[in-house]
């Protein structure tokens, strides 16, 4: 599918074919995409959370004011990110670059991130974003749906995936074969209304 | 072009032809393609300056540890948010929703962010996450590269913008004709080292 099309075509879905699921293939195909996405310093902090069990999705609906979506979609993603990438074994980011390259970003990004927990945490959120608009584009030119959501309880959320310490849920993304049509757009600002020249007056 | 070619094809590009500059209608493209972004509530958070003033660009890019791609890229955008769009008129964003839709999410949005700080950062983070990967992609299919950017001192770019109170910046994205080839990848985790199935061992 054109990007632009899927671009255009992506939207919130919430009901789903509750009997519809993703083959490995197709999963293996949305992961793959979703580690192309851009991090800072090539970190690949986020940590995706794919929930299979059934019983661990109901957990999860119950958490997220039992919203039919996280059990009915073909898939759900928990996006999570390690906040502390940075310092686990950074070398591994840049294995195929050159020594030189590698080297100037190892050892810039310790003190980059160190003792910056508002900065870490901020590159948990973007990551989290960048990955799953990926996912969910990439999810659309395969024919599917998607929803993005927040609306859960995190803590709940953390305790049932066993989040380790250290990580962050950024949202969560389900999808799969969308059976009603997402709303009309809600509301679309005007251009003007988001887009700045230069500087804010 | 096609989603996946272009979420496979997106690197991030240092290198851009000075000379060349995106057309009123390419800039309008790419715009409305950012505004197709999913934001929480639809809220559509995000504020996009693009910076077009010589000048400015030359101060963020001295506020940029003088990476040359700041001015060289045909476009630069600063990603940032207001952190209280929950706030501010928030019926604006379910025009077109049935009003007991709208109402009810209207009053459910309030609560939801009043006096959560760190819930506001958070959000602004995910939506220009998401909206950046969305502009990166766009570019791509319209065969432009770009590059994320946070190596930048962002009270000095607050400043420059003149960014409002209550409004953070998310990142830096250019645009433009790259002259260079990305780096080779520098390092991809195997997908065993970000993907957990159901919960965190």
């Amino acid at each position: 599918m054109d990007t632009f099309e899927a671009i255009a075509a992506r939207r919130a879905v919430k009901h789903y074919d509750p009997t519809h699921r993703l083959s490995e293939d197709e999963i293996a195909q949305l992961m793959q995409a979703a580690v192309l996405s851009p991090t800072s310093f090539n970190m690949q902090n986020w940590r995706f959370v794919l929930v299979r069990d059934p019983q661990v999705r109901r957990r999860i609906r119950a958490a997220a004011s039992d919203q039919a979506q996280v059990t009915d979609a073909s898939l759900l993603l928990v996006l999570t990110a390690d906040l502390k990438a940075w310092a686990r074994e950074p070398a591994r980011y840049w294995t195929e670059a050159p020594a030189a390259v590698s080297e100037v970003l190892v050892n810039w990004m310790g003190p980059f991130y160190d003792g910056k927990d508002q900065l870490q945490r901020d590159e948990a959120m973007r990551s989290c974003g960048l990955a799953g608009q990926t996912i969910m584009l990439a999810a659309k030119a395969m024919g599917y749906d998607s929803c993005p959501m927040i609306g859960f309880d995190p803590e709940q959320v953390a305790e049932i995936i066993n989040l380790p310490p250290d990580h962050v849920i950024g949202f969560l993304v389900v999808v799969g074969k969308g059976i009603e049509p997402a709303w009309p757009r809600g509301g679309q600002l005007p251009l003007d209304a988001v887009v700045v020249t230069d500087r804010f007056a």
